[in-house]
Formats: structure tokens, C-alpha cells, sequence
């Protein structure tokens, strides 16, 4: 185990909850929070036996007034997240309470944690690995059950496991290589490519078989990016809301409600589908419909798939059909809504757009919500999906994997030509390397530092 | 210690966290974590020792599929924040993962926790009295450093300790007046209400003693609501942001931005300030607006202070007039914003107003915000804050302690009616009983109910 310094930080959610938790991990976590705790029996902390708890007050380290009533848990290194000695306080929740007690205990000496830092500790602690300590944020950010199960298949190593057997395979196939290259005759180099030849490829076929998962993996993690868009009042904030079943966007008969874009998540088939609302797009003199109309232009980039609404009750008009042209060669669905008042748009204005991607609806009664659902598991996925058979996630794990079978691609054209056979023990190294990535065995520092910025603070 | 049924709720915030906590509390704590718990080492729970905790997965009831990787710990009743058997799952945080652990509990057999139920446990089983109880609350929402220290004062019995000594003197008198009136001899009734006067009076002291923090005491636990009105534009939303130091809403140079109430804190010296930022005041025609405009007028009448702000660089208008008009005769400071640039108002024009109270202020520059928070302290408190001294912090205790007084006084009335003093036993143990309020001792079910109601879930 590695020595670091000794870090603290609030690990539950921050807000008005009953309970909060202090983690602090470090050589130092039990002295650090015995000298700012006073036990209820008015034992020190010293000796402290580990998975055992201990109830008292948090004081102030210079006044000893108390600061809050706490049960204090141990948990000794190795066994602990960090694998390193772990202090955890509960005190009250509530933001103050929560931010008075960890910053009693950076006075009494911890250093505040950065985003991510225990779960980076866990990994360079050797702990868990690279793919296993991302499974930790994917787990917590996870939207549905289904998503989760998926998080928690990697951080029980999923992935790592088929990548530590290809790797394993592949450095023995580097070493026979270089035995050969070593020990030059011909006969052997030209059996050996053979037969390295006939190996690289089954492992491409093992990192396609893996590949072939990701775009449900990416669908269960990041969820599918649904914009709504149409003019002001054509009612996609009572879409959303029909959708979300609860009202969450104020909802009025004036145009231009809808300032901000409203970002709403709901599950369909345990696929987390991220639904935006958007300010209508439409030319504005109006600065504050501006910023919004700009924020949607920019979301519907982003979108893996596109809702357009329009009026039933109205002709198109140039707004609608300048959105219709915006939007044609994205994946889209259009809904027509206010089906229970009188029709007044006419089929063939919509010629220049998929038929089957057109449903009429009324938000007003419901009708044909459910159609909406269908056709986004139509456009997205069929059937169910398992998480047993999900391997990648993540789109790092995806992109090495990519870069692992080009050099795999490579390899296999070197050893085509046997006079080479010591340049594609390169390539082969190359997607050894590549793999190693995933699981953090040949990772870059600043990658690591990137991939934990993206945590929370307190995990 | 009372019997219940085993209950369970998530008692840390719900978000995104790095680890959440769900409680388990009631006799069958133990049992049914252990029916959906595998340990790491294979062990089962029963027979686990009080403040030990265990690592391990929660898996589903059913199929025994791993759901997450948690850590369980367990305090025995009574020796538990509810006096029973406690049972915590520390799991991942997320609102996913947290949902689907406390889901596996309620499968398992516990009964999804009401508001505050934990708390009110932990009253019903007489460990803590209920002014206490509300001290948690108190400690949870608490919005500074010195609102949560009055807060844990409280929790720790501050009131009660007066209020019980009180009562028990209280209790000797009306046994001794009751002595009097079954051993009846004028001299000896006499006596007594001389004695019971003068000690009567002791109370009353003593209870006025404790009335007086009520002011500071409401202070530090609901802060001072303050309300930014003025017209559309005149940098309401600015103002706000320049207090907090930090942007919040959305500032264009477009009137009528600020569609919501908004509501935020400043501390000043230990007092929370609560900052309402509202929509201009004005007759409008629309509706979002008029929404808005309601609800501005709902929040004047329900604050402290009023902070009116008016544009130096024009002359009054009817509307502000209107607003002048309306705020008069409540506590106002009055800001004249835009110093910065050419001044048009003329100092006549708010002659109506107290001249003490109007602040020449920029809010671009930030020239004059200091005597903002300066002008607050003049108004509502002057010097230190000592929540040693706070006694009173709740509004219910407030109310009780005046019933108390009030009963106190009439008993005193009676007895210098010496014929009566039987009479005056009754309104002395009227004020017993008011006083047993406070602490829970004599206090209605449907109260208690009431005071749990308006707890977080969780706690």
C-alpha cells in the first residue's frame, strides 16, 4: 500500500437529510478525529478495534464546545473503500451541521479531498481497478434500476476480467514472438506467424464480441438524449409533464413560457431516456428567449433523437416548416397534437418527412402517449436487454478497445509478410497497451486525474 | 420502552452522493437486514454485536442478486438514536441505488418510515423530551453557525432543564394548596396564599425570564425574512446576486426576467438572512407575470423587512409611488440604485418615506452594499449573539410559556380573593400543564403528530 497524506470530505449528498457522513482516509484518520472527539464513555479513540463504532460529540479542537452529536465508525486499512484507514462521522444532516464537522476535522489536520480521491485511492491502492472505480460514479448517476445492475456487473469486474485473459494471451504471444526473433530460422518464424496469425484474430473476434455490446452499454449509462422542439405553445412543456406524470414546468397559455431548458428523465423498459424541453425555436427580438433558442439549437446537436411538435388545430407555417427542415436528417419523431380540436393541417404538408415517424396525439386527453413510448423502443432497442451480456459501458473502454483491434488489424498484416515478424511483436504490444487502459494496468497520470475530476466530491 | 413495528427510510439527503444510509429501526431491525444481506465472510447478522458493523452485499429477496455493495451496522435499543434496535445500510449514494436498497427493505419486511417517525421514537421511548426532538429538526435546517449551536443547545436540553424545575415547584404548591383546602383553617389558607403569591410571582419572573430570548431565539432559528420589491428592471435581481457574491437567476437588461420568487440566505453576524428576490410589482396583462406579481404580495405581507429599490437615474413614477404606498407602514430600507450614473430623482419626491432608512447604493459599482447589511443590524439586533443565553427558539414554546404566564396571574387574582384558593390550584395547574408542552410531558397526540409532520423523511 502506498502512504499518502490524510484526506476528508462529506460523502452523502448534500442537503437537508437526517444524517450525514464524514469520510476521512488517511495514516492519520483515527488520531485526526480522536483529537476533535469527545466519546460518550470519554474513551479515546486510540485502540479503537476495526468495524466497531463509537458514540460522543464532535468538539471544537481549540474551545472543546460541542459541534454536533456523532457516531464515529472505524474500519482499518486494507478493509476499507480507500484500503486505507477509514474514520467515518455521522452527524446531523443539514448543510451547516455537515460542513461545521468536516471543516473541524481539516483543522485538526486532514486536508480536504479532491473529486473522486477516495475511490482514486481505492484504485491506486490496488483496491479495484481502473474500469471498476469508473463503475462507482456509474453506479450513483445511474437513472434506472436497469442501468445500475448494469454499473454494479462492472465494478464486479466485468470487463476486467475478459481483458486480463486476452492480455494474459497476448503477452505470451509477445514473448513466443520474441523467442523466435531471438532464435532466428525460417521454418520456425513462418509456423509461428501462422499460428499467431490464426490467434490475433480470434482475439479480434473476442474485442468485437465485447464491442458489439456498446451501444446498449452506452444507452444504459448515459441513457437516450430526447430533445422536444416546435413553436411556443404547441405544448411541449404539457408533453413533458404528461410524460413525467407531475407537473414540473409552469404551464400557461402565454407563448414563450418556457425560458430555461427543463431537463427530466423517465424509464422506459429500464433505458433512461433524458427528455429536454426546449424555449420554442423561433427569431426573437426578446434577449431572454435568445439565450433560450440558442441553448436549444445547441441541444438538438446533442440529441440522439429529436420530438417536433406541431398543431393539429393550425396550417403549417413557415416557422414549423423551417423547423421541419432543421431537423430532416436527424432521427426524429413527429407528433401532431391537439387531435380533439378541429383538423386543420393537411397530410401532404408533411411529405417531406418520414410517415412512420408521424403520430397524432392529444396531450389534452392522452391519446396516443403510449405510441410515443413504443416508437422510441422501436427506433432505440427491441426486446429485453441483460445486463449479464453487457461488457462495455464506457466510451474509454469502447475507444481502447477500437485502438486495441486496429493494432491487432495491424499485426496480422505485418506477419503476412514473415520477414517482419519482430515489427508486429510493436503492434501487438501496442494493443496490449491499449487494453491495459481499461483496466488501468498502463494508464496515463493525467488520464487518471481526468477520469476522477469527474466524480463527485466525497466518493 | 414501547413496542413497534420495525420502520425504514433513507436518512441521508437524497442525490448524488457518494454513500447513502438507510435506517432500519424497530425490533425486527436485525431479522430482516439479515434475510436480504449476504456478508463477505459468509456470516449471518444474528448475533452480531451492538456498534459492529459487517461488509457485505444487499441482494434481492427473491433471485439472491446482488442489488449493492454495502456496509451494515447495527446499535441494540436501547442504546440507539430511537431507542431500538437500529440496523444502518450504508450503500451507494444515487438516487437509483439507494431507492432499490430501501425498496429490498420494505420487501423484507419494514415498514416505510413517516416523517420525523425516527425521532418521534426516540421521544415515545422517552429518550429524548420532545423539545428536544424538536431541536433535531432545528439542528437540520439550520442556516448558520450560530442558528445551529442555539439548535444544539436546545437538543441538549436547555429549555427543558428550566422548564422542569418549574413544574416540579409548581407541582409542590398545588400539593401543599390542596393540603390547605382538605385541612381547611382561615389561618393557615391565609398563610398560604401570602406564600403562594410571592412564589407565584417568583414564576412569573422566571417564565419572563425565558419570554425574553423568544425575539433573538426566533431569530436565529427562522432568520429575518427580507423582500426585494421595486419595478421591473431597476436591478432587483442584481442586488441579490451582489449580496450572495454569486450569480443565481438569469439577469438581461429585459424587464419582467424574474419570473419565480426567488429565495436564498445571507448571514449576517450568525443570523441567517432569507433573501426574497420577486417579480416587479405592476399591473400586467400577463399572465406568467401576474402569477409572479401574486405571489410577490403574498411575501411582502409575511416579511421582517422590505427592501425597496427605486432607479436614482429617473424620476418616481406612478408605480413606484404605488409601491411606496403600499410598503409605509411596514419596516422598509429604501435603495436608491444607479448612483452611478446621472441622478434625476430629487430627494422631495420621497419625503413620505424615513429618511433614516434611504441608502444610496450601486449595485454595478457595489459602492453603499456594506450599509445594507449594516442597516439590517440597526433594525433587528445590535451586539453579540450568546445562544448560551437563547432559552425560547420555538414558537410553540413561546405560546405555551404565555398560557403559563397567563394562568399564573389568574391564580394570582384568585388568591388574593383568599376564599377561593382551591380555584387558584386549578389555574396554577393549568400552568403546569401548559408548561408540560414544551417538554412533551402533557402534551395532546394530535400536537405530536403535527410537530413530526413538518419533519424531513428520514429522520
Amino acid at each position: 500500500m502506498k502512504e499518502f497524506d490524510t484526506i476528508a470530505a462529506v460523502s452523502t449528498s448534500l442537503g437537508e437529510g437526517g444524517v450525514s457522513i464524514i469520510r476521512v482516509s488517511g495514516d492519520n484518520a483515527l488520531p485526526i478525529v480522536d483529537s476533535i472527539f469527545k466519546a460518550k464513555n470519554g474513551k479515546s479513540l486510540e485502540g479503537m478495534k476495526t468495524y466497531t463504532m463509537r458514540y460522543g460529540f464532535i468538539v471544537d479542537k481549540d474551545s472543546r464546545e460541542v459541534i454536533d452529536e456523532v457516531i464515529v465508525s472505524y474500519m482499518r486499512g486494507p478493509r476499507s473503500f480507500t484500503a486505507e484507514d477509514t474514520v467515518e462521522i455521522n452527524c446531523h444532516g443539514g448543510v451547516v451541521a455537515t460542513n461545521r464537522v468536516l471543516e473541524e476535522t481539516i483543522k485538526a489536520g486532514a486536508r480536504l479531498a479532491e473529486r473522486g480521491e477516495f475511490t482514486k485511492r481505492a484504485f491506486l491502492n490496488g483496491r479495484i481497478d481502473l474500469s471498476q472505480a469508473e463503475a462507482v460514479i456509474d453506479i450513483i448517476n445511474a437513472k434506472t434500476e436497469l442501468s445500475m445492475k448494469s454499473a454494479i456487473k462492472q465494478s464486479e469486474g466485468i470487463i476486467s476480467k475478459e481483458i486480463s485473459a486476452i492480455r494474459a494471451e497476448l503477452l505470451g504471444l509477445i514473448a513466443h514472438i520474441e523467442a523466435t526473433v531471438d532464435y532466428p530460422e525460417d521454418d520456425l518464424e513462418e509456423v509461428t506467424s501462422k499460428k499467431a496469425n490464426i490467434q490475433l484474430s480470434t482475439f479480434i473476434d473476442e474485442i468485437d464480441r465485447l464491442l458489439s455490446t456498446a451501444e446498449e452499454g452506452k444507452m444504459l449509462k448515459e441513457g437516450i438524449k430526447v430533445v422536444i422542439v416546435g413553436k411556443p405553445n404547441v405544448g411541449k412543456s404539457s408533453l413533458l409533464n404528461a410524460l413525467l406524470q407531475e407537473k414540473r414546468a409552469i404551464v400557461t397559455d402565454v407563448p414563450g413560457t418556457t425560458r430555461d431548458v427543463i431537463e427530466e428523465y423517465i424509464n422506459i423498459d429500464g433505458i433512461p431516456i433524458k427528455l429536454i424541453d426546449t424555449a420554442g425555436i423561433r427569431e426573437t427580438e426578446n434577449i431572454v428567449e435568445k439565450i433560450g433558442v440558442e441553448k436549444s439549437k445547441e441541444k438538438i446537436e446533442e440529441a440522439d433523437l429529436i420530438i417536433l411538435m406541431l398543431d393539429l388545430s393550425r396550417k403549417l407555417d413557415r416557422e414549423d416548416e423551417e423547423i421541419i427542415e432543421y431537423i430532416r436528417d436527424k432521427k426524429y419523431i413527429v407528433l401532431l397534437n391537439k387531435k380533439d380540436l378541429n383538423r386543420q393541417m393537411e397530410s401532404k404538408e408533411l411529405s417531406k418527412l418520414d410517415s412512420k415517424y408521424i403520430i397524432d396525439i392529444s396531450v389534452k386527453t392522452g391519446e396516443g402517449l403510449d405510441n410515443i413510448k413504443n416508437c422510441i423502443k422501436q427506433l432505440f432497442f427491441k426486446g429485453e436487454i441483460k445486463t449479464e451480456d453487457i461488457y462495455v459501458t464506457n466510451n474509454r473502454h469502447k475507444e481502447a478497445l477500437i485502438r486495441s483491434k486496429e493494432s491487432l488489424r495491424a499485426a496480422i498484416g505485418v506477419l503476412e509478410n514473415v520477414e517482419a515478424i519482430d515489427l508486429a511483436s510493436i503492434d501487438i504490444r501496442n494493443a496490449w497497451t491499449a487494453l491495459g487502459e481499461i483496466t488501468g494496468d498502463t494508464v496515463e497520470e493525467d488520464i487518471i486525474d481526468k477520469i476522477f475530476a469527474e466524480f463527485c466530491l466525497g466518493k
